[in-house]
């Protein structure tokens, strides 16, 4: 295993009814007046949002609300949120909702006490000095966010989904209760499943040196996320289903499948990045397209992971028949596989790979990654 | 899943020469005059005292050494180690060596701030309120203590080996240095395996819900042991061997495998610790001994699970034959497998059941264990 450091202080609290605790949970932090930023309005009907305010009156915090995070959630409402926190002297954020309206709350925790504007956190202009306190009530199980330090967001002004990250904006708290989760569309489903995927199968691939442990580990993320998907796509009310997957999808990226791996790299989500900036498609969909054409095309950099993929997961012997397999299941459970069902036209493939060259300059692999490379890749997704 | 709440904040710094940082790591959480704990005098002799005292000067942190810790540590040795930290107004402590002597600066870290005796903590007459920080240099890859907040020591005068907890003894910061382990005896690095099968067993057997995913993490935690114990016995200068053989000693132990589960206990622990607690056996040669027995004693309240567990470890389709396989592969590795070989008598049995009975009471699972249950499981490993 290579060096490393780990450390990720997040607690978690999983499980049933947790959310109604959240007053107390922010309480043990100190903040006395919070950020409700959350996405539709769907929360308000479902009484969801009823059940967390009153949480937080009951322990005397008060709070303000801001709804409308999007998927792909944009850098506008994100100044928006800022903007409203300094001005009521907010002291946190509580996040309610799937990973864009968490990610956005990491956003507002960094460039609220910032001098400067809060993209140049995305853009490597800054790193994160100071940050409120954020804590999650998740109703969407994919991204991983509740458990790591790192937030995604879009930039609608210059098309930019990029990145920001930094070990102060691990939550302090994040609650996953299955049961908010029973509702997700059976799209979503599918597209969560795929974003689970290819944070594990980024690193699986791209790693020049990923100890046997971290493969078998990943191997389970996996195994379990198709298992408690068959699952779930039959029986949405399925608790156990439901809260394995949820588990599975904080496995994927609070950095335990990372640790002792040399050289990964998130070469299908650089991909995606650019089509969901550019398309505004549901990240999971874009990816469930992107990733067996990306597999094709990195294969033959190594081989054997591909095979040993192929033959742990679906018990195939060569790597072809492992990526051909995966797409088949990313089909099956209702994910596009084709960029026609995105509706990126072949037109539209230049500029979608031109956006991504940009987020490969920006994370080092550039060389890697020329826009023909791209441009090949997407090629592979035509049908 | 079953409700869970999952909070591990310390941090590891894992690879070589980490153990270099020990006065930056210790420099950031504050202290400015901490107890160097450790056992033997052996670090003294290959230099780890000198570059870790180094450490510490070169960021003017201030220190006392004691030495002297033993396996099975003594209550005895934290006692006097409490008295110098008072005497000596220390703020921290930094233990290097292996559990036992993590083990016993958790203690201290508890104790020293304590009004009342340690010993209160654990025989559960007090709770944790204030503890100093601990921080660890780890030469030996066995109990886990390195990434979660308990700690057992032995009282010499009532013959208890029980144990500490409290999240307030998490250390706030790990070194693993597999290069540290490369001189660990075989016998002890056959302990050391045993003892990470067992802190996953007794929760893979004993849990009355088990999620899939908890079960085949175990399971990789368990294959990545055997694979590496098989290299370290061939070549102790294994690098990339020592480093998984740590890292699944820690996964092992650090709260993941035990999350959503319900109805788990430290079976073979409870006994296990008796045994040590009158007989002083090495507790990884204890639970060689133990475990197999236990496990033909109990595995007909849960048949199915030592049936998975045979299949998936040993390729062998019935709970038995994985038992058998299991026992082999201690024997083989080196690590005693009857009481004989432990010096323990039959004329003893009595007495170590009657000590674990007092386990058994103190960790509410007394009706599951009365002594002659217990004189039961001990004579199953007669021969």
């Amino acid at each position: 295993m290579k060096d490393f450091t780990f450390y990720n202080p997040t607690r978690i609290e999983f499980g049933k009814g947790k959310e109604n605790l959240i007053g107390s949970y922010v309480g043990e932090f100190g903040p006395l007046r919070v950020l409700l930023l959350y996405g539709s309005e769907r929360i308000r009907r479902d009484g969801l949002f009823e059940r967390v305010t009153r949480s937080l009156d009951e322990q005397g915090i008060a709070w303000e609300a801001l709804g409308g995070v999007v998927s792909n959630p944009r850098l506008g409402l994100v100044r928006e949120a800022i903007a409203l926190v300094r001005k009521k002297g907010l002291q946190g954020v509580v996040a309610v909702g799937g990973g864009s309206v968490l990610d956005s709350a990491k956003a507002v925790a960094a460039g609220a006490p910032y001098d400067g504007d809060v993209w140049d956190f995305f853009i490597g202009r800054a790193a994160v000095e100071k940050a409120l306190p954020v804590f999650a009530i998740m109703t969407l199980a994919a991204t991983g966010s509740e458990m790591n330090s790192y937030g995604v967001v879009t930039n609608e002004a210059t098309s930019q989904k990029y990145a920001i990250g930094s070990p102060l904006l691990h939550p302090k708290v994040s609650v996953i209760n299955p049961e908010l989760m029973a509702s997700v569309s059976p799209a979503y489903l599918a597209y969560s499943a795929v974003d689970i995927f290819a944070h594990c199968l980024d690193l699986y691939f791209t790693a020049e040196y990923l100890p046997d442990y971290n493969a078998a580990l990943i191997e389970n993320i996996l195994h379990t996320v198709m298992r408690t998907t068959a699952v779930l796509l039959d029986n949405p009310a399925d608790y156990a289903a439901r809260a394995e997957f949820a588990w599975a999808s904080t496995m994927a990226l609070n950095g335990l499948t990372f640790v002792g791996v040399s050289g990964n790299g998130y070469d299908t989500h650089m991909i995606e990045h650019a089509m969901s900036a550019l398309y505004d498609v549901a990240h999971g969909a874009g990816l469930a397209v992107v990733l067996p054409a990306w597999m094709r095309w990195y294969q033959e950099k190594r081989p054997q992971r591909f095979v040993r993929f192929a033959e742990k997961m679906f018990a195939e012997s060569n790597g072809e028949a492992g990526i051909d397999r995966l797409r088949r299941w990313f089909k099956a459970i209702g994910a596009p596989v084709t960029l026609a069902e995105l509706g990126i036209p072949e037109s539209g493939l230049t500029a979608v790979a031109e956006n991504a060259y940009g987020l490969a300059e920006n994370w080092g692999i550039a060389d890697q990654y020329p826009v023909a490379a791209i441009v090949d890749i997407l090629r592979l997704a035509r049908e």
